[in-house]
């Protein structure tokens, strides 16, 4: 349960909850129902009640600072029937804060140490809100600061107090596979997984790759989970990633290290989001030296020595160009393997031949070269993430030397 | 209200409810509770009975395909106390959407026909469920379907219907501003909103950019609005990057439209993050021709020539180097323009004199050059967007010619 009134405003991408989810869940609790509500005093106690009919561990985030519009200790007071008192330990670890800070104690601050008759209070080493930890009969209520720094550091010495509560842990295994749609990804692994009817499949797809979730609970659980894994895993064969949580990136760098290969990207129509993937994972500098945006075709001639022929006669967007681009980037980077991708991301820009969302890519390897192209769907910006996913994967697929359907080694 | 079992899972970012807030709110109505629910019909349920006693609308998208686990039609029913009958216009609509796609029309396509006792047909063009219009003395209950491409192409149409439901549109104001942090902004604005009690005012912070919004309801609002946008405007000064909700990056790249000059960039820490944002505006090309990547410091000398006894004697991470970035960059391109970004993202690689965050930024064009440096807070990820953005602004301020307090003219 998230407050905060500018949370349910637009542009606000509320986020906490995702990171409680995650981890909720991997402390074994199953998240039931999540609800955003706004500093309404009401409108807290309502959502209060609606939660707490809903799940023995109610999670609130927001609504504890020392401003007027933070009501949740009032709400919560209400919910619980318990009366609002000044919790000594809260009052001095509120009246250190602002001691440090160089902050008055006011009115203000001292409502921080209001709480329910009860409640217990969790410290808050980065902010001035101590959380609060309530327990009845019914559940329990915890409340955390809605700063995501102070949330985050104050979930992390909870887990062994939430770790003693009643729950069933799940077993569960991560799949992620690339370069295939997640409609041909569900169609592959539906009859095998169906044969498992205890494990719960879901599957989150983004622009070129589609993550697999296995969750199984009770006495078989690790077992089912283990051996649909297995299954799943030899169904998907080349266009699983990793079986184990790792990103593409992530696994792309350390084929590389494994091979002693350095990669450079050259990238027109995704305009370094190449680059940027890679540069995600710590320590990527030493297989990935670098790359270069061209982003017309002067900066194709002038970074990558495209031959200004190719560029006029097969136009910036085909194989021709997108294979002098990958040639370009290894020679003019130093690196052994290159990638390059270009095409019409749109909105402008397409024609009646090489429509909007038409991308072409190359490798080039000691090994060989590879080329591929797609016409891509969606808007700019998909089209974009998923022409710099399928660069990676790619990349991937060559260095494994096995070719999906679709790319062609040249 | 969004149903759905897999949105309460690791990973899983629900996102229709912030394309619906930002269109609801665009209609004039206020968004007062969200919230994310299960498959399971009780849970449906008592999450509608909720969500009615909080306000007029609700609007709840998925659990009406053709599979098992959709419920929600089931769970309105009950909610609104009508019973489930076969609607022969939504009959029809499934019908000949299976008929289209060469599906059998199954037992279970004809359930995505059941609508409770007096509810209205919406048409589905994109898939096979019809979406639920129910409306009581109590309120209006919207039901449409969980996939975001049907959702969308729905609401459209549903516009002129909302339009003639009673609510007050608010007048608002966005302003973006950039380089400055949102406590800094905050401070700046207090004194200056609080003339403007009837103005709600929101801050949404992302790394290096803060965005403001301005919002008022009743008869003087729009007077109101426009006074107290025109004051924060005055107290942001060069700090504000648009009254008009422009990104950075279109506002730079009119910038530079504007004088004729195009723009280079040579990042390191950033990898492609600066040149991605440039890009994702449509038509860039034009005044955006590309950059370079240069990840480890043989790629700073090869693309760039950045000197050898530069790197040697200052550091990849320096004032020299990020200067000999840019010059490079502008001249490898062709640009007349160029900005170039270096630091330590993290989390190896820091020292007790350059430690992790420390990242300097350099801009050269035809009138001069400047050169910042910062030491940022965060993780990697957080450190390379705010790095990204600064990059970007301080090319902006480079081409207004006005200095913040951080910006050394060199």
């Amino acid at each position: 349960m998230a407050v905060g009134s500018e949370l349910l405003r637009t542009g606000f991408r509320e986020t906490h909850s995702f990171w409680l989810t995650q981890h909720l869940e991997a402390e074994g609790f199953e998240v039931v129902s999540r609800q955003v509500v706004s500093d309404d005093e009401e409108e807290i106690l309502r959502a209060l009640g609606h939660a707490r009919s809903r799940a023995f561990l109610v999670v609130a985030t927001g609504g504890i600072g020392p401003t007027r519009d933070d009501r949740t200790r009032e709400a919560l007071a209400a919910a619980v029937d318990r009366r609002l008192r000044l919790h000594p330990r809260a009052e001095t670890q509120v009246k250190s804060w602002c001691r440090r800070h160089r902050f008055p104690f006011t009115k203000s601050q001292r409502r921080q140490a209001l709480f329910p008759e009860g409640a217990l209070v969790l410290p808050n080493r980065v902010g001035s809100a101590p959380g609060i930890w309530f327990r009845d009969p019914q559940g329990i209520v915890l409340v955390l600061p809605g700063v995501f720094s102070e949330l985050t550091a104050m979930f992390q010495p909870l887990a062994a107090r939430l770790r003693s509560l009643p729950r069933s842990i799940p077993a569960t295994a991560i799949f992620r596979s690339a370069g295939v749609g997640e409609s041909r990804v569900d169609a592959r692994i539906r009859a095998t997984v169906r044969r498992f009817p205890r494990v719960e499949v879901t599957t989150l797809a983004s622009p070129g790759e589609v993550t697999i979730q296995l969750r199984s609970r009770g006495p078989s659980a690790a077992a089912e989970v283990k051996r649909c894994r297995h299954r799943v895993a030899g169904v998907l064969g080349v266009d699983l990633v990793s079986e184990r949580d790792e990103t593409l990136e992530q696994v792309l760098l350390n084929l590389l290290r494994h091979r002693g290969w350095r990669l450079a990207t050259a990238e027109s129509c995704t305009a370094g989001l190449v680059a940027a993937r890679l540069a995600r994972v710590p320590g990527s500098s030493s297989v990935f030296p670098g790359g270069v945006v061209c982003y017309n075709d002067r900066a194709k001639e002038r970074l990558l020595r495209v031959p200004r022929e190719t560029l006029a006669r097969w136009g910036a967007v085909s194989r021709p160009t997108v294979l002098a681009m990958a040639r370009g980037a290894a020679r003019s980077v130093g690196a052994e393997v290159a990638v390059a991708v270009t095409g019409i991301a749109g909105p402008g820009g397409g024609t009646p031949l090489k429509p909007v969302g038409t991308v072409h890519w190359a490798v080039v390897h000691p090994g060989g070269r590879w080329a591929l192209s797609r016409r891509l769907s969606g808007d700019r910006e998909k089209i974009r993430a998923h022409a710099a996913c399928l660069a990676l994967d790619l990349v991937r697929r060559a260095l494994l030397e096995k070719r999906s359907g679709a790319v062609r080694r040249s």
